[in-house]
């Protein structure tokens, strides 16, 4: 890491007045020089939507001599990064940060998540990436205990750079300082969401749906996300964007595709 | 494969009346029973969205006695995989088609992907998994020339069982039948979208931004979805939805997390 402070982009998904996105913006105002461009309203579960059929607003929300620039957008997470690199900054950032997510993105969650997709695009774009999460979907949840190991680790990054294509998905147990062991490194766990739908009925008659799943770990493994978060650690797992199922190729090829 | 007709499921991400589903719709009625559940407007670049905030409207628009069963779906594609398996259903179906995309799914467009989420949240579900894109966007595009490869890459499928955990990616180039030689096996291409934003100024005088990016191949390998679309195959990319980069693990652990 160069004496250069580094630049800091600042995302979210719970939106830009959430108090994730505050905390973390409070850890990075202390390592670098930081913009924030977050969406104007919740998009948690927008996964890695773009908008491609409708326009983009970015407000300045931020004063002119504040110490942080920051800006809303109507868009989705990954529209943020896009616009915050490529028409905000103009050049790469040093490190894109998402969250303090309200809420898991462990195990099958980051597919669905907008704070890891954020990540995700960054990385595709080049620059190193991390989604924050804390298991706590409170508004009001405790995001002080976290804020030492949210430093350590992008501190960490910046030191060491970041793997190769790869994104670093860091999510915190519900707990108090004492009570968190540490920090693992780990595999994403095999877990589903068993999805039961909640069917109700429009005052007008029509029936309507709320997706209301239920979390099934099937993965005893303790190498994964899900034990680590389990037991009192913080976990830390890389995340690749090329989804490519390498070790399938060969048993594919054994299929009579051109007779 | 058993005598019994194989149920599938049908969706994709350009909506319920596009071209692209009827021409899917033809070949998997010669093949199984079929249910078609399809966002009721375009769903595109929504990758794996889906709706938690909001609620989610089933529309049958098939007629009773219609030979196909289809619904209509006020959510994303994954919405729809979700509530055909989890409520309309109530049981997994042998397979799950999405598509036929009009435009391609290839390389790094399989993260932004309606379509391809559709089929991934059916891989989570465990139910085996096709995506199907055309490389042409018009909405008068060509399905006819790719049929009979989609009847043999559904067959297959059928036949040799899908590897676990994996989704098939198959995109089509724009040729005449005679130009296509064959079906190959690909990796991802390592690629990017340059974005360059269309800024643009509203009647009232506020500053808005279309999305308009470069699609950038930055991989000149032979065993690359691109590559095998640019010589004239349909490429079939092995999509997994363990997004754990299982490599770079070690690397990680040098780190000093714990210190």
């Amino acid at each position: 890491m160069s004496k250069r402070k580094p630049l800091i982009l600042v995302t979210n998904d719970d939106g830009i007045t959430a108090p994730g996105i505050r905390a973390l913006l409070d850890v990075m105002s202390k390592i670098g020089d930081v913009l924030v461009v977050a969406p104007d309203k919740p998009q948690s579960a927008m996964g890695h939507a773009i908008t491609i059929n409708s326009t983009l607003y970015l407000n300045k929300i931020s004063a002119e001599d504040a110490a942080v620039t920051e800006y809303s957008c109507s868009g989705t997470p990954v529209d943020c990064v896009k616009l915050a690199v490529n028409e905000i900054l103009k050049k790469k950032p040093d490190l894109c940060v998402s969250g303090v997510n309200h809420g898991s993105n462990s195990s099958i969650n980051v597919i669905y998540s907008g704070t890891m997709s954020a990540a995700v695009e960054a990385g595709i774009e080049g620059v190193p990436a991390i989604g924050f999460s804390l298991l706590d979907y409170d508004w009001n949840a405790d995001f002080e205990t976290i804020k030492p190991f949210i430093e350590k680790i992008t501190l960490e990054a910046l030191e060491n750079g970041m793997p190769k294509d790869v994104v670093l998905n860091v999510n915190f147990p519900k707990l108090k300082k004492d009570a968190i062991k540490g920090i693992k490194i780990c595999r994403q766990a095999k877990a589903i969401w068993a999805e039961k739908f909640d069917k109700r009925v429009t005052p007008q008659g029509k029936d309507y749906y709320w997706l209301a799943g239920e979390f099934i770990n099937q993965d005893k493994g303790q190498d994964t996300d899900e034990w680590a978060l389990a037991n009192g650690y913080i976990s830390v797992v890389p995340v690749q964007f090329d989804l490519t199922a390498h070790h399938s190729i060969q048993e594919l090829n054994t299929w009579k595709w051109n007779e």
